[in-house]
């Protein structure tokens, strides 16, 4: 086991740690910790609501979350050495949930998967689900089930949705920029077009006072995925994956989170994945001058692992870029084809008993592959979405007899 | 070999067969043929630009590509007993190019991939390569090289471009409605956003005179996918995958063409794919009442075969949704996404000495997969894009050492 | 399709073709055609037994077949500037069954598995299963089903049995002396322990009058693998798949045959495989001096291809080296262990309705695979057989219930 | 995480614990626990030779081992209800390595392979390779690296050797019987045949007195697996892996240990895979009558996971069964020609700078492929070995240019 350098006491919250994280993308935030290139290290981290989601039968939690508090991430980890125009090479050892009996938290054999309520964060089809929703997921080794969601066992592919470099001063500047311009499109929308800096909540690690505030005014929220990584939520960032992240600043200034027992590409729900609190090993390195070498300007390349679940057999939907209701066609819009492909794949397991929520929430959840399949015959993009037949109990394929329907319960509401 | 129930003289145009094909999707287009459910059949296929395209170093084929010609498609099929609500099952049993000995046509051991250019017909990054370009691909067996992209050989995922059914009349109205609503959004638009009817150069199976005449004025153009499949581009409908196609009129029309030898996710140039002639053996059955019964109110469903190209380890490339030279954001919109993610590819491989544009056609025509990530990360969206390092014959990974460049020649650019 | 170097009237015997092939091993017999390093070319193949088995419901033609012709080979391939110390680089580019128009030719649309009598032949089991037997598998482009082992359908691992160099005359002179010395050890075993030169239905290409009598008497059989490769059997020379040949003789002289549409490890019936006649397409080149490069005194080296048939889910049986009939241990003797493993597989079978006969035949022609776990923990060795359970239309997997039993009729048997 | 029923204090040996587990096969040895059918929980597992092997530059420690010890097993676990003829459900949940910080343990970030002396225990090649060595490999996550093998890293397949139920009494006696009778066939062999029931160093859980000395005198060893599963030494019960284990006596008394890191087919050096202590999660269920409704007269039957590490490419070798150095022939003896396919593999690595020592230790702990290929070809079996290439950091496939050859350092040895 590599040294602990960033450690978590699962039963307190994120800023009561001895050393505490960040909530915030800023600069000034400083290192947790310094490594040396080669090291390999242990970083615990805290689920990404800082424990606010309990293991209960009512999502009332989800309809309640305070969002100012994502992401309780670990770090930043400071690399000697690293300096702008660096790629540091972080390979992921491996990840797993909370591994100490502790109190009842996310990641000490369970986790969760939420619907945002339409009003409370919203998702990617909040218009035909706007109510908060949870399923509850139990970890059995590197197994998942859910008695929100009967019916269904899969190979989670364990992973951190987030992992990020710090961004400069000007770079930081440039995305509050471009992010409240977006939001000034439509500032009243619901849910909102983006999240600007939220002073409320912040957590900076020892920053206080008037440093802290600044933090609070201009540090980028953590949600969205920008050039330094961030809240990528790729589910291939799994065990034995090496990503080559930018240098922006000195020391590159790595920090890590929001891990995720599994996912779905496109974390469709938003409050999303599999959450959980754990740890994730690394080693870390350094490609001097990596990033004009490879071309890299923006954002991280990587590598994935040998070890994600494996499934041979697939059924898959498919979404074009038409609004269907409105008979409107959208330019080669690969959001909405695979939304479309999302919605079609839902009514598809509907018909074997499972609510809308329940699907979605499954979707959401389990190892499915999203797939750009055409994104050049104008005027309409195709996505592909590809759902393991393995993971159900019972024949999901389409046959003569039609489906097997049967009662399968319901995930957690609100009440 | 199964019966062969549509043929094609590779030396003959497609509207000088025997029994022709169509280009255009309209109801009227009557059958080729009747096969009873559960037939094995072969359907010979051209390929789509029907042989304008020769295997020579000039791009100027590309540039002047007569585009009102695609998709040459082999069909209608209709299918005994299939009634509008049922389901065809439709088994990719085999693919494969030019079996006979005929002229040099694409599919004869060889075939292409192409850069539109801008001002005829386009593509995914047109705005960055606006010129014709052309690479030729040497098949074989399952492999293919091409002369103007060295230092790289691959296993195609062998694939027909587009598969589709019939639509009802009232269908293919509201096709031709929406889509001039888009074009008439930015009508003098170039390249244009949609494609309306082209009675020029139409063909539609024996249609003559009047009939001929009404199908160029209403029929669909076959570039985009649609609600009955169509050119869905769909690198995984490769051998051994089974399709469910809903069925919208009498006998279902099935009709297919535009076979890959290869491609990767997006065709993201357009002109696109490694093109070739061929043939295609179907297994064709019947789910009657399916889509009710599924759920399924557009699109097809598909399960993938087990004998697609395995790769065991990629280099990835992550693209979000900001306009990087205009520090502008795009809300969630995984086109501009996977658009970043491929210019990040196409950079990397720039420092290896490759092109821009052989990079660009590389990406398009080798197995890469694209993925949906992130689609809720508000305001980010975050694609991904997973390029097999096996298929290069250098080391294309990161390391300390920077890229092994090369002088990698040029593809085939016009005069 | 490259140039076809050795062709094959599928009409007519192997011994009837215009240049016809060989059936034993011998440095004397002419080649058939002479190629250049990096030549691509085709080779037809008749299948093993030259036709002597046919598509019917009896096993008598498998009971009376004349094993003094087998196995048909196509070649030799002599290659320009190969000598003796060198490696010839064999890439199997593609692989399929009869494609023309011919006769009711095993290969044609379908092939056979048979169990060999005891009396003539024998097999793995010949003890337990004593009589002659035959299942036809139809084929559908890479499936294979069979009306006489009715609820599989498996995907082919397409391979030559048969890959080989000749020999010099000193080792075979050696082969002939090492087999002769072990069939001394019970020369009146049946079946027998090994099959020496056999005169009768002697094929050596062109060769007549005393030339074709000396390899008549002198020639090896092609039965077993040997220094040369030959009669390997490994199922993974499959498209894609690269062989590294030791050359012993000027030009190599490369010969191959033995085509089989599908094979489990083993081969275990030894009539065996699905057989069938149809073409390879080889490209050939050249490592100068390759053997002492590489260590290579004796078998070739390989790599097999990326389109084997991927299955996820495996049902396994294990087997030690015990006689469990007699309680007897058999030191570290992996034959033995897979002969229990295979027997524990069928046994298994047999509880869903299967006869013996027919789980024997599925386990020779299905792509299962056989490790040698174990062999080295005194006395017992372990090996163990992987049966993918997505080639069964039903459930083969143990539950709480028990198997779901069945009437799935019969094999073809002999009357 | 699950509960721990078996907990083991690695500072201390096997023997030294609050509750001991055992290293002979008796159906007297009490339950160390009794789980309901439905349970998960944790077994925590000393490795095999109870921690005989250090850390070290010297393969002293291998030599003198101390083989009576072996296997240092956890259990015996009982279930409650377990009844002669049922077949218990196993499902391998997770597993790894020493969590607990705690002394210098095999088990705790590093591991162990070694080639026992002929003198003392043998291997597969101990009459090529007669003196003790070691190879001390370091984990990162689910990745090794050995100082004494550079050049290579790769995923471990990690699985637990040994998984076992007890034997009745008549089964003991019976293997006790054909064991010895098996030894008198060369009482005076080195290595031994087999290994008789050894009353020194014997451990039985809680026994001791005469009832410990009758387990002595009567306990079968626990190297070989038997028809209780027992040291299957199978590289594929890995993570997610469903065993079902024959039930012989009332509660089943399942053990297990012998953890393995990684292991390659055929466990070839025999002190062998790389050792380690550590955890293994299991689930435990029932099925009823199991063995008779599924045919199962003997040994387990299993579904492996699917999260095993994946290769795409390999470099394999061939063996047959002939004694090349002797010019002889075995008939269809598959431990022969796996033997020939692993000289043949070490033969080729040394052309790269491994001595042979390293080669044969790195066959024996990484994921290599061993397979029955042939078995039926009389008279020569044929075996094959398949080295995935992408655990080597050089390029390890033929090329005209010849091997990459290095200085490799060398394994520990004896002093």
């Amino acid at each position: 086991m590599p040294d602990v350098v960033f450690s978590v006491d699962q039963a307190r919250s994120m800023r009561d740690q001895e050393v505490p994280g960040h909530n915030r993308w800023h600069p000034d935030i400083p290192p947790a910790v310094t490594v040396r290139p080669g090291a390999e290290v242990r970083v615990e981290s805290r689920e990404w609501m800082d424990g606010q989601v309990v293991d209960s039968d009512s999502a009332n939690d989800i309809r309640d979350l305070n969002l100012n508090v994502n992401h309780m991430l670990s770090g930043p980890i400071a690399v000697e050495g690293a300096e702008p125009g660096d790629l540091l090479i972080v390979d992921v050892l491996d990840i797993g949930p909370v591994p100490q009996e502790t109190g009842p938290v996310a990641g000490q054999g369970w986790g969760y998967t939420g619907i945002f309520a339409r009003d409370n964060g919203g998702g990617f089809l909040t218009d035909r689900f706007p109510d908060a929703c949870k399923a509850i997921w139990d970890f059995h080794g590197q197994m998942a089930t859910s008695r929100h969601i009967p019916g269904v066992t899969f190979t989670g592919i364990t992973h951190p949705g987030l992992f990020g470099t710090a961004p400069t001063a000007d770079m930081l500047g440039r995305w509050n920029a471009r992010e409240q311009a977006l939001i000034d499109t439509a500032p009243d929308r619901v849910p909102p077009l983006a999240m600007p800096p939220e002073p409320r909540d912040v957590l900076a690690g020892t920053l206080t006072g008037a440093d802290l505030d600044r933090v609070g005014r201009e540090g980028a929220r953590t949600v969205p995925p920008r050039e330094n990584g961030g809240n990528q939520d790729i589910k291939n960032f799994s065990r034995g994956s090496r990503v080559f992240m930018p240098v922006y600043v000195p020391g590159g200034l790595l920090s890590t989170g929001d891990l995720h027992f599994s996912q779905g590409d496109g974390e469709i729900t938003f409050c999303g994945a599999i959450e959980m609190g754990g740890f994730v090993d690394l080693h870390i390195d350094l490609i001097k001058g990596g990033m004009e070498k490879y071309g890299v300007t923006t954002n991280p390349i990587f590598m994935p692992g040998n070890v994600e679940p494996r499934y041979e057999e697939y059924i898959s939907f498919i979404g074009i870029s038409v609004d269907h209701e409105n008979d409107a066609n959208a330019y080669l819009d690969a959001t909405l084809a695979y939304r479309n492909a999302v919605l079609n794949g839902i009514e598809y397991l509907k018909t074997f008993g499972y609510t809308g929520e329940q699907a979605y929430l499954l979707l959401c959840a389990a190892p499915i592959e999203g797939r750009l399949s055409g994104v050049v015959d104008i005027p309409n993009a195709c996505c592909s979405l590809y759902l393991p037949t393995a993971i159900f109990d019972f024949d999901v394929r389409p046959t003569a007899d039609g489906p097997h329907r049967a009662d399968r319960g319901q995930c957690a509401v609100t009440t």
